[in-house]
């Protein structure tokens, strides 16, 4: 125990582990194991007979075993510990690892145990670093995008307001309340066969096309604005980056 | 009374509101009223006991009263009188507050009543400056949609045209005159179930695809000529911006 | 008629009909008159008293009149003829007016006669400069937009020849022949109820969904390099423009 | 035999042949060919008398021969044979044609021999030089669109995991296995009448929402990635051939 401790402490281990984990090998297994994880998960979705059942849960037991192995590789062979945690897809990794482990207790439900293990197919991404990438680039734009999705969310509130006052009695099942109506105005932004919410009110309210088309239009507008930031946002980073 | 008149009169209560207004508490309990009215107005759609109504129409009564207030410290602060109206986002503000006390009377329909109050929620824009922002930068464009948006009902108006001379006594409930005919080609435009309204006319005119296929072409190539151009008016602005 | 031919002759009328077709009110006329054509084309298409059939004739004549007094000014008011007929817009304008005149004889379909007048409507385009401005941008990459409908037709083909051999016996009324096929894949390329053409084959062939999202996926890839492609080419032109 | 061998090793035919392909009768008999072959491929599928299959044939074998002797003279005409399989087009050619021979035995079965055939539109490709560049174009991009579609998969893999586990017992039909549930997701992703998958779900799970609304949104913004990384890719390879 004491050799362990001083085993630890010392520098060599960070060195050893710090070679493995900067291995193409290590990497490559962790990218197999992610990925046998994820045929677990899918085969199980499958009907199966008993047996591949309890094989499933033997591979499903060494994998996670072999998660907190890897995880703890890499925290031991990081060279400064205190900046582990500094990086975001280090947490990403441990929560994912941790919450696979916590329902491990008998009396927990076979159900949440299943759900869990899927969260660990995203670990895939930060084993990629091609994918590594692409998620951080997607993070580049993400105030414009939540300020966008707040202004379609002020609208999706307005226009729902309007519809569930005005044709709640026409067609409850479509406007009942404010909640019922902004899934329908949902549907509708996504323009997945909205003309069937629209020519039932038409017909009652002569000037339901309005609503409609201006939500159609004001809703695509401020998609588009989307659309236009996140390129303008992607390409000013890329300037920044050449000389 | 005299006292009151002088003390507007004044520079000093210019100052002391003009330092409330420009007070981040006083903007942030501005977002909080026009969030809580929203939620009024969200709520009052479900079906609520009529205890509940009273304090809603409670609440109603004070933050109409709050928004007065808080529009007039807004101009009493505003240091160049005349400059309050020459900005748009004031008169927006001013019209929506106004528009929500005007049917105040008794005898006021309450269906209008509830309409109008809804558009207080778009005061959220004008108070959170980020959302500001995004529509400044959608006028930018306003000129050139206006036009692409002409274009696109001239391309309507056409083929409605010919489309309710033609198909007016093969399938009436669409085609019947050139209101309906529109509608129906706003709904191919949007490519939403539009093969239900091609494929019946195929069966007795067998060039009816070479109409809705010319129509969808022309629209989609007309609204991406729309992405490019606010695109390209996005990008010279931002230039205009940098040094 | 001596008179009328050396008043031609000289350069007098020209410089007259010049100015008057250079004028803002004869332009505003113009647009005035081809605005009233096209709300008589409209509003014929609603069930009309006979009375009201009779002054649209009336009016409808006048605008003939007036276009082809209108096109004349232009000419003559051209100080160099041979020019007229090289501005595509004079060209376009031109045989709008004439295909609206030749079929002014007693025994031509009314329906032929009644959808050609639908045409004049177009004028509206080259009589408003932020129009035919907008068309002559989308002109400019008129080439790259032929080559990808080209590639997008071939694809389209060859999927059609595909379905059209496999699916045949399956589902005729989709499948038919390669008329038929292509007719279902714009539907399916459209994305619209797309699944509602592959799930019932999805029972038959396990690898239809192979064939379906490879055709969307490739489709919509040489529909995004069109995007690519036109935004690409404006940028171009834009930057060209500027110093 | 011997003056054949001769003739071939010389370097006399090479440069007769050369002229022979890089002219431009030839080139557009080659194109000619391709669009004929692709048209009795599109006839046969429509019901046509047993005399005009007959001459199909006929017309097929002496396209398949055609085009041997063209990828012959080809070759021949390459002053540099080593460089001929280095072009991947002329690898694409000489394939394509190769799988339209190889089934010419008696026994082939005659499905497997039409499909086979439809390849040879593909050709098309080749012998165009703009269609050429747009598909050299498209694969520049190809290694972003690559990840992209990997992450992709990812979410989808995910959330199908999830489906099958949660909806499987409540709409069987749409979620029984991953399988399915990734065939029910691909229709949610491309927003075609998802809201008939969503629906059903909404009544039991209140929460289900929340799963589709979460998938519709990180799957669009990673398309969106998409569009915006190959218009970055495009815009930079486009600026450096320019000077």
């Amino acid at each position: 125990m004491g050799f362990w401790n001083s085993f630890i402490g010392s520098r060599l281990p960070t060195k050893i582990f710090f070679k493995i984990k900067e291995h193409k090998l290590f990497q490559a297994v962790v990218i197999a194991a992610i990925v046998l994880s994820a045929l677990v998960i899918g085969v199980s979705t499958f009907e199966v007979s008993s047996s591949y059942k309890t094989i499933f849960q033997i591979i499903d037991l060494l994998i996670t075993i072999f998660f907190v192995v890897e995880i703890s590789i890499r925290y031991i062979g990081e060279p400064q510990k205190q900046l582990f945690f500094k990086s975001g897809w280090n947490i990403f990794d441990t929560i994912i690892v941790l919450i696979s482990i916590i329902p491990l207790g008998p009396d927990s439900s076979v159900l949440l145990l299943r759900l869990l293990r899927i969260f660990r197919v995203l670990r895939l991404i930060s084993a990629v670093p091609e994918l590594k990438e692409l998620i951080e680039a997607l993070f580049l734009s993400i105030k414009r995008v939540f300020y966008v999705a707040l202004l379609l969310f002020i609208i999706l509130y307005i226009y729902a307001s309007f519809g569930a006052i005005l044709f709640a009695e026409e067609d409850p099942l479509r406007w009942k309340d404010l909640g019922i109506s902004m899934i329908t105005l949902v549907q509708v932004l996504t323009l997945s066969s909205w003309e069937q919410v629209m020519l039932p009110l038409q017909r009652t309210f002569w000037w339901s096309w309005i609503y409609f088309y201006s939500f159609v239009a004001i809703g695509s507008i401020t998609i588009l604005n989307l659309i236009v930031a996140v390129l303008v946002d992607v390409v000013t980073s890329q300037k920044k980056k050449l000389p």
